[in-house]
């Protein structure tokens, strides 16, 4: 697949990943990858721990070849950002700074309204261990923590840039929240519904099931509200006849 | 840290992790470390291609014994969920099926509901190279669909498991979208900042800064517009008059 074609569909104007300190190669793979599953190709490297190009990122990166060949490694975080209009930093909630905190969600809702603006993103990830030096959060414009259990709050890189990627997406993707596949068929009308209905009940009364006649009423009404709330489609009204004329056919063997 | 430690602050109710035929060692235990990150303890292992437990498992947890420790083996996927009121089938689109489709978003509000009714839910994920069979898509109440670059859309299982780890907690999570971390100060009065404001602009007309007097009230609303949109605390305000009075000290030696 080449770059061209892996970024053509991909949203646009998305934030730079800028890795501060990463150590291992795979966790750069894994995190190119998680990049371009939400459209962004922007990766920065600061110090690097290990020389860069670095083969043990490329398995993990899954052929996600536009965002390792086109990483950039610098020797200090500010000049990994220095062209960017806004930097974020990836780290818990400080406890000894004044700085807006931010979810990832919020944090990527402001990257878009800035991207729209014309205006550049960063987001600073730290070292595996460590995370980031207080001087880099000092110097970004807020905070984004990822609300995690409290009891076990460690995130690897590639699982932050994921997280961050993920909501990148969203605020770009118009996907409803609630579809439903239907391929070629459509969601079945009334008269449709109203004709299997009288189709099923038809053959239970010749079967004797809706008995006796004072309970009818309900025993219908109860067997209607069952397949009414499926909300089938034309096509499965057609499958729910065919299933009722094939069960009520004279058997050709058996003992019913 | 103990089990009971690691789940003490989780939130509880989450839907069962059913991963369908996984095969290597190290994504289960990557899902496992992210489960927990979000709380969610109830692993399900449906045909695990190596032997379980697997010490493999182990190291990618980072410590989520909780979940690798308490991870079940099933032979069907049907055995796996079959005490579950609500199960969800993570997949691309189906193409071929009637089904809904929901985002990690919808689905995970959907589960969230169904815990506050006291109903249980689960999510198959399935193999790493060709994802569920139709056969369990089928009988899945929904399909979720992570919303993905399409040009590059494969995400691995612990990905999946990751990104709708974390759309549960978020409902249950009440963090708003933009805070402050101030520590133990708080937000500057208007008092405050009209008191720095007077401090600053004294010492800029005793230095011939706010020059010539008729630019002076568009220089002076120029320079409090800067400090007024910082959103200053109480203790920066003390900061800043700090820093007004020491460049205006006279210096004890050098050349200004």
């Amino acid at each position: 697949m080449a770059g061209t074609d892996q970024t053509k569909d991909a949203v646009s104007g998305g934030p730079a990943i800028v890795l501060v300190e990463p150590q291992m190669g795979e966790n750069i793979g894994t995190a190119a990858r998680a990049m371009l599953n939400f459209g962004l190709t922007d990766m920065r490297l600061v110090r690097p721990r290990d020389a860069w190009p670095n083969e043990k990122a490329r398995a993990p990166a899954s052929h996600a070849d536009v965002v390792i060949d086109g990483a950039r490694v610098y020797r200090q975080t500010a000049d990994a950002v220095a062209e960017l209009n806004h930097v974020y930093a990836t780290t818990a909630r400080p406890r000894d700074m004044l700085k807006p905190v931010l979810t990832p969600r919020a944090a990527m809702e402001a990257a878009r309204r800035h991207a729209a603006a014309g205006e550049t993103s960063g987001i600073l990830f730290g070292r595996e261990k460590s995370g980031l030096h207080n001087d880099d959060v000092a110097v970004s414009e807020a905070v984004v923590a990822v609300p995690v259990n409290p009891a076990f709050a460690s995130l690897n890189i590639a699982q932050a840039v994921l997280l961050l990627g993920y909501e990148w997406f969203l605020t770009g993707d118009d996907t409803p929240g609630h579809e439903f596949a239907s391929g070629t068929t459509r969601p079945a009308n009334h008269e449709e519904l109203m004709g299997f209905f009288d189709h099923l009940e038809q053959e239970l009364d010749a079967g004797g099931f809706l008995y006796p006649p004072e309970k009818r009423p309900t025993m219908v009404r109860n067997i209607r509200n069952i397949f009414s709330r499926i909300g089938l489609m034309e096509q499965e009204v057609r499958t729910l006849r065919g299933i009722v004329s094939t069960l009520t056919k004279p058997r050709k063997r058996g003992d019913s």
